[in-house]
């Protein structure tokens, strides 16, 4: 059974951020697979990533899309529901239902818009932190991310080392290198600049109906970071649109196409302040800040920890996985396992390439200790 | 000596395009280097990129900046001023002076904009034949370009197999693949939903003056695409701007600061309307059009060809090279000398890896047939 269940918690003690600022009170939604057992010791965290939500698994009525690991996710599945109770929560700054800049800034209730604190991956794991806190999950069986969700499960492993017994870290990287940075910025800059954002004082109903061009060209860059130019070339070839011509200025490929229709229809169903405060969070990420070196930083870590690195991925290439695994072997941890693998669909790996990790991922679930 | 010269010529016939429509009359602007002897076989064609101009080497008086080339020709260098004669001319669509979209419509005085035909790179290659016969040069030593300036060198290669001895094509490729297509359209959109753009009818002088962030979101993208996250790594690393706080929503990486500087800058010196049809050329570049298959193309080539590719140029991938090769080789042709260089500054390299490519250009202008 999946039994897929969603929650929402309310907090109203401050929320402490790494910026010195505290969010104050804040919401967490979350949706739960499976069934807790009476030990409490069945648990597994799913982190999602950029614009992922904590709708991981199962379709809702009337839906015709699954959650974004349906693949992995599910009875009988690597994370398999009839065993795990598995928990995915919205992080904080996102807007699918946690507090973010377009919550009402208590007491008043006109959004937070630009008065929302800068939120970082460490802050949005202290979060959900508290949430299994409350939940009376003090400890569970595996946190597992991919991109924003790998910095999240390796943020848990450093901050709470004592927290999780497995870390399945997927597509990610310790620090964010500059070139994942460009492209949060060619995203950013289109938005900012964009005369319907309205400098942040948008109506939400009017982007969500009439589009915002600007999240769609800043949405079209992060797809193009999202593949490579190989699955590019197998999935749309040089395919001209058919009543197209080709000398016409207007006139498209179906990359063009595909580029313009998921660009345009992400306005609908994500928020332009979300995604320049999560972008943010992506860039500020350095697993080593506060310590003195990443070895300081990794050194804290006790869980069992599986580095996932897809070949052909260029938004975290596989180098900066291998370069976790190398400070912790140079540290003498002997938990480590990295697991590179050949891909070419580029940084999308981790989302469409199921059944090349679900094994590995079955495995360090069951392994003996 | 340079002798660098800059010069203009005006056609009156028709350009016959191949998209079926005409340009008429139109002009050429070109610089030239060196002398031409009385045999006029000391000819060299240089072929520039998408945002490239005619000015490939020398400074003018009162410029900070020498031409885009200047390590390659002059005095001594690998493309050697004082034996060769070097044209360098800007494409037609372009906005240094040879006719674009901003050009007056003849007989009228109102510039082109969306009435200028879409022209191809075969459009740009037939162009500079023309301007060649004018000068009575009916055949040339060599032709060598990178990216854009690659696919006319091929160009030239197929369609005037006897025109040019050599051909130098570096980073570039045989057919435009979804992955550089993708980057273009990310700018394209970026132009044409900026409201300063005016659908086209924007007034020059006031883009010029107060920029056009569309096309400046452009170029960031652009610039992502000629780096590569290894130089980006290099070049910034995750240098934050001094001034700036870390948790301040708008503070910025390096990385950012440059990709805004250069793109808004570019907005000073480039025309949007040139962009957008200089992009489609190279969207719609397929050097096999117009025959059954790229084999059939290539088997035109009678020049003796060089073909350099960059390890990490991720914009025109070195398999896209390869392939040009290996089809030729498939064919028999004998005059074929791949060079894969290893580097990791992206598509940039052909730009700036000159210590890399000087003698293996030199090596082909000077070796004895």
């Amino acid at each position: 059974m999946l039994h897929l269940q969603i929650h929402s918690e309310h907090f109203t003690n401050p929320l402490y951020l790494e910026s010195g600022r505290i969010l104050e009170p804040y919401d967490i939604m979350y949706e739960t697979y499976g069934v807790l057992n009476e030990a409490k010791d069945n648990v597994i965290v799913i982190c999602h990533a950029l614009t992922g939500s904590h709708h991981a698994a199962g379709t809702y009525e009337g839906d015709n899309k699954a959650g974004w690991w349906d693949g992995l996710i599910g009875q009988g599945k690597a994370v398999d529901t009839d065993h795990f109770f598995v928990i995915c929560t919205n992080v904080i700054g996102s807007c699918f239902g946690s507090t973010g800049p377009m919550s009402p800034r208590y007491p008043y209730t006109e959004p937070y818009r630009y008065k929302f604190p800068v939120v970082t991956i460490l802050d949005m794991v202290k979060a959900q932190r508290i949430l299994f806190d409350r939940l009376g999950i003090h400890s569970v069986h595996a946190i597992i991310g991919g991109s924003m969700g790998g910095m999240q499960a390796l943020a848990f492993g450093v901050f709470f080392p004592n927290f999780a017994k497995n870390i399945i870290a997927m597509a990610t990287t310790y620090a964010t290198q500059p070139w994942a940075i460009a492209f949060n910025k060619v995203a950013q800059e289109a938005i900012l600049k964009d005369p319907e954002f309205k400098n942040g004082y948008y109506d939400p109903k009017i982007i969500r109906e009439t589009g915002l061009s600007g999240m769609a060209i800043g949405r079209m860059a992060g797809h193009i970071s999202f593949l490579s130019p190989q699955s590019m070339d197998r999935k749309f070839g040089r395919e001209y649109k058919r009543n197209d011509g080709l000398f016409e200025l207007f006139g498209k490929f179906q990359v063009e196409s595909y580029l313009e229709y998921n660009g345009y229809n992400f306005t609908k169903w994500f928020d332009p302040l979300s995604y320049l405060y999560i972008t943010k969070a992506i860039n500020i990420y350095d697993l080593s800040r506060g310590f003195d070196s990443l070895e300081e930083a990794l050194h804290r870590v006790r869980a069992n920890l599986y580095l996932i690195s897809f070949e052909s991925d260029l938004l975290f290439v596989p180098q900066e996985m291998e370069m976790i695994a190398s400070t912790l072997e140079s540290i003498g941890k002997e938990n480590v396992t990295y697991i590179p693998i050949p891909s070419d669909y580029g940084h999308d790996a981790f989302l469409v390439e199921i059944d090349k990790i679900e094994h590995y991922v079955k495995d360090a679930l069951w392994k003996k200790p």
